[in-house]
């Protein structure tokens, strides 16, 4: 029988300990709720909604809700840096649109999208359900999430 | 003598290895280099630096290269919904400033610095160094380096 102890030996390396905890860290347990806009919604309304929200990253949506584009606080500050009035211009002129979207699912590892949105240099990254129309959103993970299960790691019991 | 097998048994857990590891993360391992601008700069000329650098976060110094403040995409995004004129205000006036700055050292943790992070809501610190007259800044931590030490930690030999 295992000696109960509290911890026993199994072998493994620290090394191998922290990359098998680290590939337990699933995106659901870390991710946010996605605050999503209409791709008709004008630049104006959507900074502004970016702004009520608090969020640096909105998800754009068709009239189906389906994934449609990604608006960064990086986007709407080039767009307003522009001489058009923004709430003529609809978000779908200056959106990231598909398929140029990087999208992940919640049973993924958190550190598979933490690699994804350093290698391709974006904060956030859509979590979404494959239907047969194209894909909804159901969450959203970005840096601060990242960095939040980075202090859960030093911390967790 | 210690067998000589790769690996050897410390008596800690997993919990006690993880905290052990991340506490010997230091700032200076992670840091980029930190980009600033002086305060009297225009918002407008700010926010092309940010671009031209491309960061999310810029230091504002005074004219002894001192940190005076900080600039977010999201306050640089907030002023250019105003309706002055860009190019007519300085950073100084819509920049935090200081004592309202977080600052940290190059040899603190990195894991306190990302506890910080997520307590004040911010998306970088500058790294300083102090003198008699005021901070000098000498590095930046952002969440996109939090990410990175993440990802270093689920790869490291």
């Amino acid at each position: 029988a295992r000696p109960r102890v509290g911890y026993f030996y199994t072998g493994k390396t620290g090394k191998q300990l922290f990359a098998d905890k680290m590939k337990k860290m699933k995106v659901e347990d870390y991710q946010s709720i996605p605050v999503v806009v209409n791709e008709n919604v004008s630049v104006y309304d959507a900074i502004v909604t970016m702004f009520l929200e608090d969020v640096g990253t909105l998800f754009v949506v068709d009239d189906e809700s389906l994934l449609a584009g990604v608006l960064s606080r990086k986007d709407l500050l080039r767009a307003s840096l522009g001489k058009q009035e923004l709430t003529a211009i609809p978000v779908n002129i200056i959106m990231t649109r598909m398929p140029n979207i990087a999208v992940c699912y919640k049973d993924d590892p958190l550190i598979d999208v933490a690699e994804q949105l350093i290698e391709k240099q974006i904060d956030a990254m859509p979590v979404v359900r494959k239907t047969e129309k194209g894909y909804e959103v159901i969450g959203r993970i970005t840096k601060t999430n990242i960095t939040k299960a980075f202090v859960s790691l030093a911390k967790e019991d």
